[in-house]
């Protein structure tokens, strides 16, 4: 099997019905989006064990490559549009390629975001999307908006997907709950929660390296401080039953969970919990913003805890 | 150094001029394309030992990986915006870094092209760009709309990066010309020629992968064939005096040349001329469009020859 028979068996769907010209030629050409519209643009690469680990599904990678990408969209208050795929594979496997496209356009199918192009090469595995959105005017979330007074927000839950990472390197991976692998390996981006929080959120960010080290993305780009309640993040269940220090560290310091983090006026309480009922996802308060700078972790007793890593950094020790 | 370190040292210019939100937020936001302009977007992905040696200057790796998408513009006609950049290095070298991003920076500001997003993440060295154009209305070039009756064209020299590449990897490249190692390291993408041809070109393509196979490209979606004579195609010096068998495949088959690929009305030929002169490119007829399918290679005596590879396929044996 071929570069373009690959391309055409695995990714090629027929006429593009978003781009104005798609798959098979040098550019995809995508005409302008609607009204006024701006475009939201963000590119991920994904690498074996890095976000991924070589026996996970490939039907479950195909998801997750998307996903994160569209965890960006989500944190921009940005609705799908499409997505460039450039993928290296060390052979056309077809089993793989079978699998891992299929988990890939299920979800693109989900949030109707076409694929429109691309570039496939032999090489070590590795998976770089770029996605497309479209927001009105200047309505995207940012992260340089928040304002002392706001409340500090999160969805869903924390800490699963970081004791899920250190449980498979430990080669425990046969006892994991299947949830617990399941939050870990398909992501679900909260793309109608952005949606909603357009004219809610001050700020937003998606939750991929750590919500300490994220929510520090946006304090400093907004020069605010936070103080945070270290007990208030939601953990998912297995982490629950850690000890403290450990429960801690991967409910503010652990990676890959691609829920959302955000500030809102303390007036937009009561329609943020509504979204909560709408969309089914806890939506947690857990701290404040303030003027100043840096961000605290307190105790029940209002103790600044110290030793919290901010987050995962790929280049850091 | 940390990602975010190096993401600010290296790739961080200050305030975007072209998205109305740069590096440093979940997403870039481009603001919608003047006019009626519709995007271009094209993605490609280099690793090393594919698209470029490991031993090769990291300044022209940078140089190198911006030009090939580029070139994808160039062959639609789309003038450069923007681009992401996606990342994946063993570690943050930071000389590599420091010639990677001026080689990068240096063809970005010569074609106007801003940086707006990426990723950065520890794995083996991999280089995926998403790169955005606009183009007015519906004139982008495409593949599909040459027509029988046309020429057959090409821009520049052939030959030269395929014969270099053979080298290397025969341990000669000390002895390669320096000319010659440079057309390989560092291509010069068309994008003046390719905006030149939007009402002159009836198709186009850019040559990344070897001439025949990517002028197959062209005949089959435009569902017509072309007759194209062996010696027409102009060859890069070293590779003139090459012998037969191994010239032609060179000048036919050999991939990594970035030149551009059209056909054109017999009625344009002058206007075409013009534009050799007015780049300082030369622009060649090596052939004609015909009714049909398929594409024949004819020597000096009108016989077709055989056995010349289509190109370089990623997958292929």
């Amino acid at each position: 099997m071929g570069e373009f028979e690959l391309i055409r068996r695995y990714f090629d769907r027929g006429p593009a019905r978003r781009a104005a010209l798609g798959i098979g030629d040098d550019c995809a050409i995508l005409a302008p989006p609607r009204g006024m519209d701006s475009l939201a643009v963000s590119s991920d690469m994904l690498l074996v064990d890095r976000h991924f680990f070589a026996d996970d599904p490939p039907e479950s990678i195909g998801h997750k490559c998307l996903a994160v990408n569209l965890s960006d969209l989500a944190a921009c208050g940005a609705a799908p549009l499409a997505f460039t795929l450039a993928l290296a594979l060390p052979t056309p496997d077809e089993a793989w390629l079978d699998a891992f496209s299929r988990g890939l356009f299920q979800i693109a199918d989900r949030f109707d975001c076409e694929l429109v192009g691309g570039d496939t090469t032999r090489g070590p595995l590795a998976i770089s999307i770029t996605v497309f959105g479209s927001v009105p005017g200047d309505a995207a979330l940012r992260r340089d908006r928040a304002q002392p007074g706001d409340d500090v927000w999160v969805s869903g839950t924390f800490g699963g997907p970081a004791w899920a990472v250190q449980e498979i390197r430990a080669g425990r991976r046969s006892g994991l709950p299947v949830a617990l692998l399941d939050r870990l390996t398909r992501p679900q981006p909260r793309v109608e929660l952005g949606l909603a929080l357009r004219h809610l959120a001050s700020a937003a960010i998606d939750v991929s390296d750590g919500l300490l080290g994220d929510l520090g993305h946006i304090a400093e780009r907004s020069r605010v401080g936070m103080t945070l309640r270290a007990d208030s993040v939601p953990v998912d269940a297995p982490v629950a039953a850690l000890d403290d220090p450990i429960r801690l560290a991967c409910a503010w310091s652990g990676g890959d969970v691609y829920e959302l983090a955000f500030c809102a006026a303390v007036e937009n309480r009561a329609a943020i919990d509504a979204l909560s009922a709408r969309f089914g996802i806890a939506l947690t308060r857990i701290g404040s913003v303030e003027a100043g700078e840096g961000i605290r972790v307190v105790d029940a007793r209002g103790l600044t805890l110290g030793g919290l890593p901010r987050s995962h950094d790929h280049f850091g020790s």
